[in-house]
């Protein structure tokens, strides 16, 4: 029987973080160990140096039940590039513990690509995400607190745009009133709680450069509106220090290795549809300033999650990605084809091949769109038939899609060398790199040039309260600002049981919204739950610890 | 212009981490290092090691709107323990974020008698009360959970003894309904968060004696009453196992240094009133496994904190201790005699002699009814004058009652050396150490002997719903627990304005409810508040961050 994931991280032989440290080019001056296993990095010893990394992007087709191995393929990829003696960084996202409690487990790769102490990194790790709720909660303390206190900004309690939030699955806290129990007591009104990664304060400290900017991005967020609809924001609340103090730690890159012992940040999380998806802006930089190449990810599908990395991350932090790898599954585009989760471990090649636009058209974004070089990479299962892959694989090459086979999750790094390869030749290549859209373009037209280009809608339709919401935008002077598309992450459409590659839809948008401290629109086009729930049997009901104090039952 | 807090803790030339652990007798194997000035320590390396510290308990007067400085007291006398040669390690609690952006700003220690680094330990520190918080909130979560996908246990919504949690004063979050928004999110319920320190959770982890009892004691905390009226505990919703997974490292003691560098663990803090209010047990045994002499102490005055580390803390980790420091001040004592607030500055025999049967009460508890011996730490203040230093100090001797002055607040280690030899000479002596009450008497007669024997009062009175809960208690056979009061910090009685030493009174007990994993029957005298809030101008507004990452405006 296969071993489980984290029975291979368990009898990992990690090296002494600061070896690793030393690998990546950190002396110990450098690093703030968190055990032996776990440091942060202190960034202003890195201040001044230069970035010299090469950029890869790991993104994925639209996401299916089946699942595609997003981040596993980046670890195993990252250790593949080192085998090859390519000095090469991961940089990766941190995982919530409300789906590690939920249905989905650990999200630290899987097999034998994997990045370790798994347990640790996916509980609290360094405790970022709990300063980031902590951050989050000062300021709605201090929000209802002001008004309490008699309420000198004039703020309504009915336009209160700030919730509070918790890195847990518990839909109990969707709707709430609170405030109840009498004048003592607050201020009744209608509030709800987030999960922590959906917080704008975790997207802010994706984006922040540096504790300044993580500053003056914190103070401009807008929590409420007044009576006469002037928005309020964290400075006018005088917030930003504190909740600045309680991110002064969390915001330096967490130091981790894979289980080749290679290198790896693993910081922040936000969501990729309210949000941009990505790990943060300052371990993406630092990586770039410490090795030959940096593969990252983003969340979700290509469609969202690397549309907002290049658009978003990208232009913010004035990055210049030199390769992007797409990652697919036979699994999931026999899904994309047509077929049910239950029979995706038969052989099927109509499905297959009807499953492959979702693909090819993720690759004609990546290099049409924004211009840049491509590979595919079929993250290779256990139920994977020869003939399968040699069709997928048959299928890219005619079509002149760069294309290799990874077999990291069986077999490490190793299994990766030949897309390992393929990545540095297209790193080696020039190449055209441009956003979607100009950020000095109307937010309807940055709308529809995601819609058009990316999505391949035929256009944008705006309900009556977006409509007027858009023009709101534009008048508070947020329309130079990129756009975040909340949209499912299971079809290039607004529905999510739309799959491959359709045509002749529309995208509705039916709520605008500003994320001011992060720096972009948030454009809703369904409903976008924020706050997940526990299934049936919760994972949690699996984990436990041994007397010596080893976790088991987390997957 | 004397110093800041925050001032003198800057400039303080801390100690590399590993070499405080060696000087506690700790190798580089046997911590966890967080940076480089925290530590967490492997208890499991030192399961075998025998207790053989003397045990030395700081307590005070009852507490008064002047302060007392405990914390400070028990900081100065560790280092002046050091100084003599005598090797001491220091045992507190570690501070919550609620009063640190509320009113009272940090709690590690005051002027040159103080743990750091300050701001670290005032902030996140390690995490544990994040971690604390997430246990407290998965179970939450998982019992709604429970109640929405089906309530195979019948758990009544309207008798869920279950509160969230967050590390906040939030006073909105008091009293709220949530399952708010129909089916799909949850069941519309009343409920409300406490103030994490408050948790029961919290009041466990402090008492547990190792991983696996804290498990144990997790699992059979009392969450809900099923709609026929049954107990539910956590083991019945499958959550003891992930809860004890979230609390596997913060159950570890947090190792940092005095200004003095000398070692000292801060590690728990649960309220002093509906919990123990003392640091953890792990903390408190493994330091006696360490050190010569561990200085340690109680939350609120001697009534409620010392009262409760006798009873409760000592019980169960069968700790034995050698002698008790009484604080108090000449500002305290004072107000004890009926000078407002405002006046406290100005010299005032009359009222300093009005103020000492406060304090003579409480040393006659200690010695009388534990049959410790006990002596007085005057804490000097700029403001105390010497004809009233004198006073205090010659009452004291006029009574046979031992007592020191403490300067430590001014001079640090030094201040304290009369303290200190004080403290060395009482626990060469033998002492009969004995509890207030026998576990195995009746809960009422537990209460009475508390009652009657440290507050002095008459007796004891129940209301009707309290006499009924009584027998509750008593038939669901926790009748065998030691009893928690829960009172006014500020008085003997159950009364905060009866200052001094009150007779003639009785105590009403209003509600009786069980904390069946802390172990503990608590018996509230009054509306105890557990999730404060922010005053109107929260010390949140003052602290900021400067470019280099340094903390400023903490107190």
């Amino acid at each position: 029987m296969a071993k489980s994931d984290i029975e291979i991280a368990q009898e990992a032989k990690m090296q002494d973080i600061f070896e690793v440290a030393e690998k990546a080019g950190l002396s110990r001056d450098m690093i703030e160990p968190y055990g032996y296993t776990k440091a942060k990095v202190d960034i202003h010893s890195l201040a001044d140096k230069p970035r010299k990394g090469k950029l890869v992007l790991v993104t994925a087709i639209n996401p299916t039940p089946a699942g595609e191995g997003k981040t596993t393929t980046s670890i195993g990829l990252a250790d593949a590039m080192n085998r090859l003696g390519n000095k090469t960084m991961l940089c990766l996202r941190e995982p919530s513990l409300g789906p590690v409690f939920g249905i989905k487990g650990g999200a630290a790769g899987g097999g034998y690509a994997q990045v370790v102490p798994m347990e640790d990194i996916n509980l609290h790790f360094t405790g970022d995400f709990h300063a980031i709720g902590a951050a989050n909660n000062l300021c709605a303390a201090m929000l209802d607190n002001h008004i309490k206190q008699g309420n000198a900004l004039g703020i309504d309690p009915r336009r209160i745009v700030w919730k509070r939030c918790v890195d847990m699955n518990d839909r109990q806290l969707r709707n709430i009133v609170d405030g109840l129990g009498g004048v003592a007591n607050g201020m009744p009104r209608e509030d709800g709680f987030d999960i922590t990664v959906a917080s704008e304060v975790m997207a802010v400290f994706c984006l922040a450069t540096d504790l300044m900017d993580l500053k003056e991005r914190l103070s401009r967020m807008v929590i409420a509106y007044t009576y006469d609809r002037k928005p309020v924001t964290v400075h006018d609340i005088h917030a930003e220090g504190a909740m600045t103090a309680l991110l002064k730690d969390a915001i330096k890159p967490n130091l981790v290795q894979t289980l080749e012992n290679n290198p790896a940040f693993v910081h922040g999380g936000p969501f990729a549809n309210i949000a941009h998806g990505c790990n943060s802006v300052e371990a993406t930089t630092t990586a770039l300033k410490l090795a030959d190449y940096v593969v990252t990810e983003a969340g979700f599908g290509a469609d969202l999650g690397a549309e907002k990395f290049l658009d978003i991350k990208c232009r913010y932090a004035s990055l210049h990605p030199d390769a992007v790898v797409l990652v697919a599954t036979v699994r999931a585009l026999k899904y994309n084809g047509g077929v049910p989760k239950a029979d995706l471990g038969q052989e099927n090649l109509d499905a297959l091949e009807k499953g492959m636009p979702n693909l090819l058209q993720h690759v004609s974004n990546i290099k049409d769109v924004f211009g840049l070089p491509v590979v595919v990479a079929i993250n290779a299962f256990p139920t994977d038939t020869p003939a399968e892959l040699k069709m997928v694989e048959g299928k890219c090459r005619e079509l002149g899609v760069n294309v290799a086979l990874s077999q990291v999750w069986a077999k490490g790094g190793e299994g990766g060398e030949d897309l390992a390869r393929e990545v540095v030749r297209l790193c080696d290549q020039p190449n055209d790199f441009r956003f979607a859209y100009d950020l000095d373009d109307t937010i309807e037209n940055k709308l529809n040039a995601i819609a058009t280009k990316i999505y391949h809608a035929d256009g944008v339709d705006y309900t009556t309260k977006a409509a007027k919401q858009l023009r709101q935008l534009e008048e508070q002077g947020f329309g130079g600002l990129p756009i975040c598309v909340a949209k499912t992450q299971y079809s290039f459409t607004d529905d999510q049981h739309k799959l491959g590659a359709p045509r002749g839809f529309r995208i509705t948008v039916r709520n605008l919204k500003v994320s001011a401290g992060a720096g972009f629109i948030v454009a809703l086009t369904g409903d976008i739950m924020t706050m997940p729930g526990l299934p049936k049997v919760p994972a949690a009901e699996k984990i436990d610890v041994t007397p010596d104090g080893r976790i088991v039952g987390l997957f």
